[in-house]
């Protein structure tokens, strides 16, 4: 048996891993400190308390025997499908139920995806960039082509005319970088994938945190997209489910590469390689898309949005140059006194006890970068903020 | 953009969808008829008491700011991977939690595993066979060769010292056939992968059904099997997860082929593509390890175990050859009088009105046999057996 030597290919990230150790050092040498956590990634408010009731619901109903629900359909149940289908209609986005995919997670479908692609195809992929993009493709060994993303175009890439390629990623919000593509941009990577015959993979995973009213939220909303574009989108960070775990991909049926349907595809894909979400999550997911469950969720996603502003506020004050925070849930900022990425970390780790992550871990155009995140409490925030805004005061 | 073409490989199978249209014009032409259906491949006894008590309590704890989990690790948490640890000690096989990963299911872990072989790879499949082992390799554009199981192997077929593959797929107790390998025959195929540097993939999703103590319950109870085998299992059929969703793959440490720890790069699959499985369902599972869980569960296996030994007594009277029923959900019967699958489908459905499924419809070696389960109620069950009885009498 011969193993995927593609995976000899991979590259180790010991990014987390080397903050861990750096902070865990930090606090053995300082154990009276009190470290504030800007690193995080993850939600951290409880799911609320509409969803926690469906959830309840649909448990007791599976201790039934009228309420059972054994094997349902790998594609998702149509009551969810369908309120994701509304969703999308409130934004003048008209899909068909067929379109929408429901899954465990956007990060298994960006994966997964790619099963319906020939390994021959270019990838585009910007930098810096969520890792998980540049390491499915090297587990099948696709080649990669990287689109510089730098303080200059505002850390939003497009495509030059001459490019080729034949898959693109874009993430919007970006995660690490929290900048958000605007109506024109987006118009012209369509316009860029639909004249290549490329294939657009958008992951929309932060769309929640969009409340500017001219910014896209879904790549559909560019006109063409749904020739040469699919979408990823979850509740994770929208409702909190990181650990509840649901996830939903659009595969328009107007995608045709080489006579063939890629939402057929991707039907044949998931039925053939998945079986579906547990029942009990649909209902907890579905009741998210209820008029009290979105009121709920835009509670806490405004709870972290206000973290959001304080700490870009700080920024500003220090006149330090910075993308997301508005949009977004991330703050991406350019280290003060022209410092690494690594320096900056210990700056502000054994200066004022915060951690963040250095930019330099997303890629090589994140060095000299930073990203700290909104998704600690408003309390904890607040104080870390009138740490740095002191520490920059006297650097 | 190119599409993966082996999809085009695909054969659509119609086994399903023909056997819906064929109920749907016996039911149009005998609205009256009261139709018994025993070719359920899913469970539909209710989730049991204290899995429905453990999911509550989790959902609860999920809307708490104590009890809220984001993110969980990929591979699954160490409370249900230490009590499944325990599950296998019982009976004598020692894994480290290390080499049990959880899932959303064994379906999805079946078709994923593939991600970290080589698509030059041989792959042995015994035909009659669950679809999703063809339908997974031909994606990727492997060889497959089909391995005889038949009547005279009693469909438990054991590989030719001189047969060749790299991967090979073992389901045992077997869907369709619900036949059962014994400790000599797992033994020749240890041997057969050891010689050849091959890998096993052992499909164990309905070990809970074997109550002979002689018949192995996991590949790993057989002398060498960790040095060649990769064990598949899911808590669908053993607790009724088929709509709640969770499975776990052994991928033991001892695995090395070129030099290369499958352990390791599964875990590099999942922790990539896969973000672990729901908290509150983790917790379901955790629960169905407990004393009061493995109890409830065996009452509902029982109860399943019942009705596939009333299908058992009906054939064994009509001296009906057969292979399952009694370690096994699934009857796999020689139709009566010679007669092909189809045909002997339409004699059920027209004569007594009870549904099963053509054996043919799982390879080439099915025809002429037919696929009973005993997941229907207690009811259903004697009730199809007594026309069964009276048809067989008057055949």
């Amino acid at each position: 048996m011969e193993i995927n030597n593609n995976y000899k290919n991979l590259e180790t990230s010991y990014l987390f891993s080397t903050i861990s150790k750096k902070v865990f050092e930090f606090i053995n040498e300082h154990p009276e400190k009190d470290i504030i956590r800007l690193g995080i990634g993850d939600v951290t408010r409880p799911l609320c308390k509409t969803v926690v009731e469906a959830l309840q619901k649909a448990c007791v109903e599976m201790g039934t025997q009228e309420g059972f629900h054994g094997y349902g359909p790998e594609q998702g149940y149509s009551f969810l499908r369908e309120k994701i289908q509304k969703y999308y209609q409130n934004r003048k986005v008209n899909l068909k139920t067929q379109e929408i995919f429901i899954s465990d997670g956007a990060k298994s479908d960006l994966g997964n995806i790619l099963d319906i692609f020939s390994k021959k195809n270019k990838v585009l992929i910007p930098d810096p960039v969520y890792p998980v993009y540049v390491d499915t493709n090297t587990m099948d060994g696709r080649e990669i082509v990287f689109l510089e993303a730098n303080k200059d175009n505002n850390f939003l890439p497009v495509p030059d005319k001459n490019l080729k390629a034949d898959i693109a990623y874009i993430c919007s919000p970006n995660n690490p970088t929290g900048a958000v593509y605007n109506k024109d941009q987006l118009t012209a990577w369509v316009n860029w994938a639909l004249e290549n015959n490329a294939v657009i993979l958008f992951d929309a995973a932060y769309e929640s945190f969009i409340t500017d009213k001219d910014l896209p939220r879904s790549i559909y909303e560019i006109d063409g997209a749904k020739s040469c574009a699919i979408e990823f989108c979850s509740l994770s960070k929208t409702a909190g489910f990181t650990g509840t775990r649901l996830g939903y991909t659009i595969v328009p049926l107007d995608l045709n590469y080489n006579n063939t349907e890629l939402n057929k595809m991707w039907l044949r894909r998931q039925t053939t390689k998945f079986n579906g979400v547990s029942y009990i999550i649909q209902k907890g997911a579905e009741a998210v898309f209820s008029e009290a469950g979105q009121e709920e969720i835009k509670e806490n996603i405004d709870y972290y949005k206000k973290n959001a502003s304080i700490i870009a506020d700080t920024l500003k004050k220090h006149n330090i140059w910075f993308t997301g925070g508005i949009n977004s849930p991330y703050i991406w900022l350019k280290c003060p006194s022209n410092m690494e990425s690594w320096e900056f970390f210990n700056c502000l780790l054994y200066n004022i006890a915060v951690v963040g992550t250095p930019g330099c871990g997303f890629g090589k155009n994140g060095e000299g970068f930073f990203r700290l995140t909104s998704f600690n409490s408003y309390e904890a925030t607040k104080e870390a903020m009138e740490r740095l805004d002191n520490l920059l005061s006297n650097l």
